[in-house]
């Protein structure tokens, strides 16, 4: 039986509240010994990947502690519950269906007498066949001429996850003989932003793929009625070069203004839509269908991993755990998320969202008020980029920002240039390795100015390579990752209710019915 | 006569940490009457811009103790020093002139015997002469061919000022007439990220610009390495393709290597270089050197309002100072940039490294260990997209994080569509307005997962349109305000000692010279 309870409530909460915390990273890090340390504080992950926390600063006490949390906490049978469709999501009443996207981890999940794997599945093989199509040359503009762009209008999850993912693979898919499309992307309301993708764009070339669960979202409404306007401007049928990717029930779906629509469903949070349709069908476009389903593969083989009772076989309720020590024992509030990769330069940003809107909540699932931190402010940019940025005030700085390094051993390109006796991509590497001990084990120095506190907190997660499959691995890492600080929160992860009353009020601006300070700031914006 | 003082030995401080923090920024934002605090709570900027700080958790009484500490901690003063020419990065012993590449603010400033508003000057006049040469096609490839395309090569701040400022003025730019060549940006290490900008560009009409101060940062030598090999396997000269910009001591300033070479100096750091020689390059290349000068000019106007002495008239050390109150009294620990603007969307990436890197420190100017917190972290995305991610915990997470807003009252493309008696411009400032009123105001509501909290801290620049007036003013206002800040925390905002370790440690792996814990992560990442 299932219980959920506040954090404070519990136990194991009070064990690792009382526990003495005069671990010094610096000082075990800085031992002879150390390399034992970081080559036991590991753990195997999918597709090549390793979570590796040996600059973590935690010790087998505060492991020990976690395991007893994440037992207390039940954390993977809140895991079994939710993948086998119970109603995770209270907020909104829904079952939440993401890791079903990619592969089946329980029992069957039956809604409104429809077999949800089974759904999901037929629309990853609906977007192959139409991808194979256009690809092929079958499904083409009224010209008769082949599609060489696929551009994806959508907002928040429908934009920053497909497009990370999109951009992460963009490289290798041009190496490996996969890159069938260019991909853009339209999200914002800002006009500029529509006006400037289609300034340079072979519009009668190109696929739009308008993604909206509800099909009532106003900024992609908006930019679709823009893109419209551009494809009549040019004497081009706008039927014939859109999709849709939304759910069954909405004004979209069966609608003659789309040569196609793919479905997803209400248990799919845009956040975590990066595996349905919303990422499949612009990934099965670009690249061709079989790359999303190594992408696919991929994920579904790290939601194994999360299934693991031993606590340190299971990276990612690892991860979540050391975050949630840091968080609320350790008052760390926020958290740099720094891949030496340029392929990731939106991984961060789609992180910021999987996270920040996740776990930015201050009730607990019953909708009662809560009395302890829970999800920290995360950012980032790509290493070695971010050395010479922010990495300032981390090494330096008067707070401490735990950091999440991601690396790996090959490039996607394998192009490389050897100078001064090293390749990039060793340099890259070195850089890495320097950063992971400058910051954990800092170093003295005569003049203050000089000195580095060390005791900066930092993991890893090494891969072999950004393949399709090590991509969707390290997505289902950190989805799985935030699930489980969500269960040990006790707040429902999967609404968004925060987004509500700017809507509101921007309607309202709209509308002109103002007064006080809205109508001061609508007049200041000459709106 | 100026002297600098910690922070915390101030009586403004005292006074500040003593004052009565039960403002009601909600309370005083509901009012039928806080249409006359936004009004008031507003200072003039140059260039169309004003700041507004109506949604500040600031009152008169804050900010009477706010105008005691300026006076008190010599602001004014410590500027005028600074523009005239003063030691004030006293870390590395350096005068700081980055104001003086965009105009003469009080005395001539002569070091070595050279007036440097005259060197900066005739760099200005240099690259323009060789920009219109380029232009005019009388600079070429090797066949006589116009170049199509600049790409610089640099990192830190020869990379992301620049590139946010590019971006900034792009589609401005070809809309009026004013886009010259496509500009596109090399600086990572990780080789990939050159790979990926070689492998679709016209390299033949490429003109490569070289940036670094001492002409040895190791990310630039090595992506030039990798573009001279580029060059030369498509059989072209390197010679032939690049101009750098550097300082005149450095072993790049009179190589034969290098079509032209445009001069920088050690008193103008990294990230406060897009108005020296760093940025005015790629800018005047890119849409003319009349468009650098504009920039410049916009600038320069906003410098004059940072020697405002009445504190409600300068609206960077205005900023300034709410920010320190923020971070210092009420505990903030991290600021979020909020440009509602898509072609803002590096702009926060800029203003990370420019805050981070100059205000994240841990020792005064002096050297000393200092106990209060200096610079926070700062992130963000452009709006809409943010509200549709992060947004939610912004505002109903349980840390508070104070807003930096940005807005314009025109779109920069002039092409926009009106849908649900709209236009998308309407709609994006109607959301400004919205969000800012959500955050200070909140909502109530019988269910807690419905209840804002509000008491959520922003400000606004809300601006006419962005053109290189406004952007040059912006740009000029954030290095201020960062500046007034480092003055009242007595720290020197003009060095970098937390970048050294890491290089250090670096150079140790790929020397194979290492032990323990560094020589686990090399083995782990495969170096």
């Amino acid at each position: 039986m299932i219980s959920w309870n506040n954090f404070d409530t519990l136990k194991a909460y009070k064990k690792l509240e009382e526990m003495d915390k005069t671990f010094s990273l610096k000082d075990e890090m800085s031992k002879a010994s150390a390399g034992d340390r970081v080559a036991n504080y590991s753990c195997r992950m999918s597709s090549g990947l390793t979570y590796n926390y040996g600059s973590k600063a935690v010790d087998e006490k505060v492991l020990e502690a976690l395991k007893e949390l994440a037992s207390e906490a039940q954390l993977v049978e809140k895991f079994e519950a939710l993948y086998n469709g119970e109603v995770i999501n209270t907020g909104e009443k829904r079952r939440v269906l993401h890791q079903l996207t990619r592969g089946q981890l329980g029992n069957d999940v039956i809604a409104d007498g429809v077999n949800k794997r089974a759904f999901y599945a037929e629309q990853v093989e609906k977007i192959k066949a139409f991808a194979n199509k256009v690809h092929a040359g079958e499904i083409t503009n009224a010209k008769g001429e082949k599609f060489t762009t696929v551009c994806q209008i959508g907002i928040g999850g429908s934009d920053l996850g497909p497009r990370a993912m999109y951009l992460a693979l963009e490289n290798w898919a041009k190496v490996n003989g996969f890159f069938k499309m260019n991909a853009k992307f339209i999200s914002n309301v800002d006009p500029d932003d529509a006006a400037s993708v289609l300034y340079d764009m072979d519009v009668e070339h190109t696929i739009f793929i308008l993604v909206s669960k509800s099909g009532t979202t106003l900024e992609t409404l908006t930019n679709e009625s823009f893109v419209k306007d551009a494809l009549k401007n040019r004497g081009l049928d706008p039927a014939k070069h859109m999709i849709a990717v939304t759910s069954e029930t909405s004004p979209l779906a069966k609608s003659a203004d789309y040569l196609a629509a793919f479905f997803m469903d209400d248990f799919i949070g845009g956040r975590y839509s990066s595996t349905s349709a919303v990422g499949g069908a612009v990934l099965s476009l670009a690249f061709g269908p079989e790359i999303n389903e190594r992408f696919l593969a991929g994920a579904k083989a790290e939601d194994q991993n999360a299934k693991e009772k031993d606590l340190l076989k299971n990276p990612a309720m690892l991860d979540a755990l050391i975050g949630v020590y840091e968080r609320n024992f350790l008052g760390y509030p926020s958290t740099a998320v720094l891949p030496y990769s340029q392929a990731l330069s939106r991984f961060p940003a789609h992180l910021q969202q999987l996270d920040m809107e996740s776990n930015g909540k201050s009730v607990n699932r019953f909708g009662e008020v809560i009395n302890y931190k829970t999800g920290p402010v995360i950012f980032g940019e790509p290493g070695t980029n971010g050395q010479h940025s922010f990495y300032q005030l981390l090494h330096q700085g008067t707070d401490i920002i735990p950091l999440q390094f991601i690396g790996f051993k090959e490039t996607q390109m394998e192009t490389d240039v050897n100078i001064q006796g090293s390749t990039s991509r060793e340099k890259l590497s070195a850089n890495v390795a320097a950063q992971i001990v400058a910051f954990a084990c800092g170093k003295n120095d005569e003049n203050p100015n000089k000195v580095f506190e060390g005791n900066r907190p930092s993991s890893i997660i090494v891969g072999d390579k950004l393949t399709p499959e090590a991509l969707g691995a390290l997505l289902a890492h950190f989805e799985n990752k935030v699930m489980f600080q969500g269960f040990v929160w006790n707040i429902n992860s999967f609404d968004q209710e925060g987004v509500q009353l700017g809507k509101v009020l921007a309607k309202k601006v709209l509308a002109g019915d103002t007064t006080g300070a809205l109508k001061a700031y609508a007049s200041l914006l000459n709106v």
